[in-house]
């Protein structure tokens, strides 16, 4: 992982001086590189050896980021990992170039890589993230937002990194489909589990723990598996409570702690955090028939450093 | 070019709408398609026997297409292609994530091709771009910037992916180091002399010509090479105008009637004019030593097209 972070250090280098300065920003801010780490492990686990694997890793990580500095122009944030979002000291339009400039560093060093499979899989979850941002931005304020929905949005805007960061390992690691639909399918189970605890965490973590405000995406109105659960249960005077506050953003003092009061009497926060687990158990029994040794040991404890978040 | 077309069409697609919808707005308005023509020009050349090249020309196209997308949004700009932008009629934060997502189908379609050099070229021009639009925006708004400044924005934001554009053509014909280089040669200098041209325009054409309104680059603070030779040239009261409409953004009525009056009488458009026919020249230089035949007589054509929309 050391390598990784200095490879990321080094292609997020520019002689245009406000991109090294907005990457670093973000990429030195204590970011988990939980989607680069299953790259490496994954590689490992199968014995691969060279080089690929970090630049890979390094790749990802670079989409990952990418998508951040856009997410947080799209949803107006000020806050990311604990700091000001680089949107708030550098301008919206920094930040929507220096994502692209990082998303074809991407592209360049998984060229570098040289395995056209592994280009597949990453170009393919690059435009599949992107439509995941748009649908959300469709769905967002609007509460008739179903569970399907939702399920849909999740897997796109965030699953699917994880399944391809996963995928790669066996891939250039040169492994069989059977292999290679293992690693992808933990990946996807495991970032399921991760949003659906991100999104519980928006309404019952501390700001430490997320680092950004409990009730962002109450204030930003998107529509997330706790809001989900708790429309379908509630009353209409709820329901009227809910698009008030989230389809015409009129939120008024306390209306979070009465968000956060329904949604813990309707249990939402709790099922949020079941499914999370149940996706986590998921992820576990795709390890199942992977390799065993140390690799597997630290995919299954990033399993529980996703879930544990929220128990 | 209608086989691009039909590629670009369907690769626009998703099942999400809004992405078709944008797409489709902006790809049917009656784009030039220049970029795209230089590839398929370039491969026909040299003989190419398959469909790699239709593909790479519509993958050129899309990133265009994202780099217009986010364009719009950085600059703010109300109209593109002579119809409303985008993002005024979608908003910033769909033709973020919708140039994202182009630029993702872009990266899969170049995989689909398989050739990891013409990967290279394009993933390398992507990076590029981005880097030049950074560039572009420390130099707005600052009445200092240099010729040289403003040429190396605009070969990296505008003339790298005329390069690449037809320096993919030879790749995958599989021609010579000298063939490769001549093609990047000549798209590179096609570039400067449309984008100086582009440049000349925004003070000297027409709204049917330019798709947008004169005096947009004036409007935005934009820093080309008519105002850099006008402030190098201009008395110190004249620097105090400029100062005041570009850094400052003070414009008021007349303004920009004053701009161009002030442009013509230092000659700087028509200077401008003739660098981007220097650059034309030094395009068709850079043909002499490719094949000849109907594709040699497109790509000299393509010279005149750009150069003659100032002439």
């Amino acid at each position: 992982m050391e390598q990784v972070n200095q490879i990321i250090l080094s292609k997020a280098g520019s002689n245009v001086e406000l991109i090294p300065e907005i990457a670093t920003h973000l990429i030195s801010s204590g970011g988990k590189r939980l989607r680069p780490m299953l790259t490496l492990a994954m590689a490992d686990m199968f014995g691969y050896r060279g080089e690929g694997h970090v630049t890979l890793a390094a790749s990802v990580e670079f989409m990952h980021t990418a998508t951040l500095l856009h997410d947080d122009v799209v949803d107006e944030s000020d806050m990311r990992r604990g700091k000001l979002a680089a949107r708030k000291l550098w301008g919206n339009q920094a930040s929507v170039l220096v994502g692209d400039y990082l998303l074809g560093q991407a592209f360049k060093m998984m060229v570098d890589v040289g395995s056209l499979e592994a280009l597949r899989i990453l170009s393919e979850a690059s435009a599949i993230i992107a439509e995941g941002e748009v649908l959300q931005l469709g769905a967002a304020q609007d509460i008739t937002t179903t569970e399907e929905d939702y399920l849909r949005v999740i897997e796109a805007k965030t699953a699917a990194l994880f399944a391809a960061a996963a995928e790669v390992g066996p891939v250039i690691a040169d492994q069989s489909a059977e292999m290679k639909a293992a690693a992808r399918d933990y990946g996807m189970q495991l970032g399921l589990a991760f949003q659906l605890v991100d999104d519980a965490l928006d309404y019952g973590g501390s700001a430490a723990d997320l680092g950004k405000d409990v009730g962002d995406d109450f204030r930003e109105g998107k529509i997330t598996l706790p809001i989900v659960l708790a429309v379908a249960r509630g009353t209409d005077e709820e329901r009227s409570f809910w698009k008030r506050c989230l389809e015409d953003g009129d939120i008024q003092d306390g209306d979070l702690d009465r968000a956060i009061d329904l949604l813990k009497s309707h249990g939402a926060i709790a099922e949020t955090v079941e499914r999370a687990k149940a996706y986590g158990a998921g992820a576990l029994a795709a390890l199942e028939g992977l390799p065993d040794g140390p690799h597997k040991g630290a995919l299954a404890d990033a399993v529980a450093f996703c879930v544990a978040r929220v128990s």
